[in-house]
């Protein structure tokens, strides 16, 4: 399928983490601009332990609230995606796995972010100790398995990412 | 749980359809600062008819790329989340639902931005003709429900939402 051509790219600011630029395409006879925040790859971890899931409740100054995810984070310059897998988990959960295998990759918002999340299956997990950065606030939560979508799901509003790992995880292995 | 105090909050800038801004937190002794991307509420939409589901692949600038979707789009200034539903169904894919059932609600990227997506699902489709919007590039394809989710992860990476709708609303129905 036809790709447009871009005509134009410029910055319009950087904040710490991500960057927002508008792009402007030629589609046609007509130019079209469209915002584009530039963010990266990301990982999230779907950890299991004893048929438990490992959740963390977290405050999400975006959100203004606090809400449940699985493990997550930036891939850091240099990194690769299964490495900031592992880091992240240690970080955030304190576990290292075993076996690290990946579920799928998804655009969480394709309409004006270029974000890409890695989400991962981890098991054999071996506890190492957690690392939170400063200013997260974050605290670890072990759920069975089976009720682990519906405690995310009872939030009314939910974590994108969780709810997809939890939900392809059980069709993987039903 | 604990919400903490927001300090400060500037404007970075604002782009056509999104604002980037920056939130300063207490959080106990330090100050800490997170971008934060407005967008606000969008919508979409898993349209069933006949066992197959309305897809749409779309050129998205953000990732360059074509990507398969379900009909999707931002709720307007002045319009109820179902309200927007029904006009990108319409927009995009030329149908009308008889029902619309919300199936959940997401927030994609918690970390950075604030929009919640809501997913809806649309069933007794009436075809009224489709009107997309200026700029926006469009295909319409009709897929066996059984294979949807297939093709959609075939995509390398697919679009979040999308995968989303799809499993949730095998899990609800099996």
């Amino acid at each position: 399928m036809e790709i447009p051509e871009v005509i134009e790219e410029r910055r319009l600011c950087r904040g710490k983490r991500v960057a927002l630029v508008q792009r402007v395409y030629r589609i046609g006879n007509d130019f079209v601009a469209r915002d584009v925040v530039c963010f990266g790859q990301s990982v999230a971890v779907l950890a299991i332990k004893n048929n438990k899931v490992l959740l963390i409740k977290q405050f999400r100054p975006p959100i203004g609230r606090w809400i449940i995810e699985i493990p997550a984070g930036r891939v850091e310059p240099g990194e690769q995606p299964e490495q900031a897998a592992v880091r992240e988990l240690r970080e955030e959960v304190g576990y290292e796995p075993g076996r690290l295998t990946k579920i799928s990759s998804v655009y969480p918002s394709p309409g004006y972010s270029d974000e890409v999340i890695h989400i991962y299956l981890a098991t054999d997990l071996r506890y190492v100790g957690a690392s939170p950065e400063a200013g997260e606030l974050i605290e670890v939560i072990e759920v069975d398995m089976d009720r682990a979508l519906d405690i995310v799901l009872s939030e009314g509003v939910a974590d994108a990412k969780t709810v997809l790992a939890l939900t392809l995880f059980r069709m993987l292995t039903t």
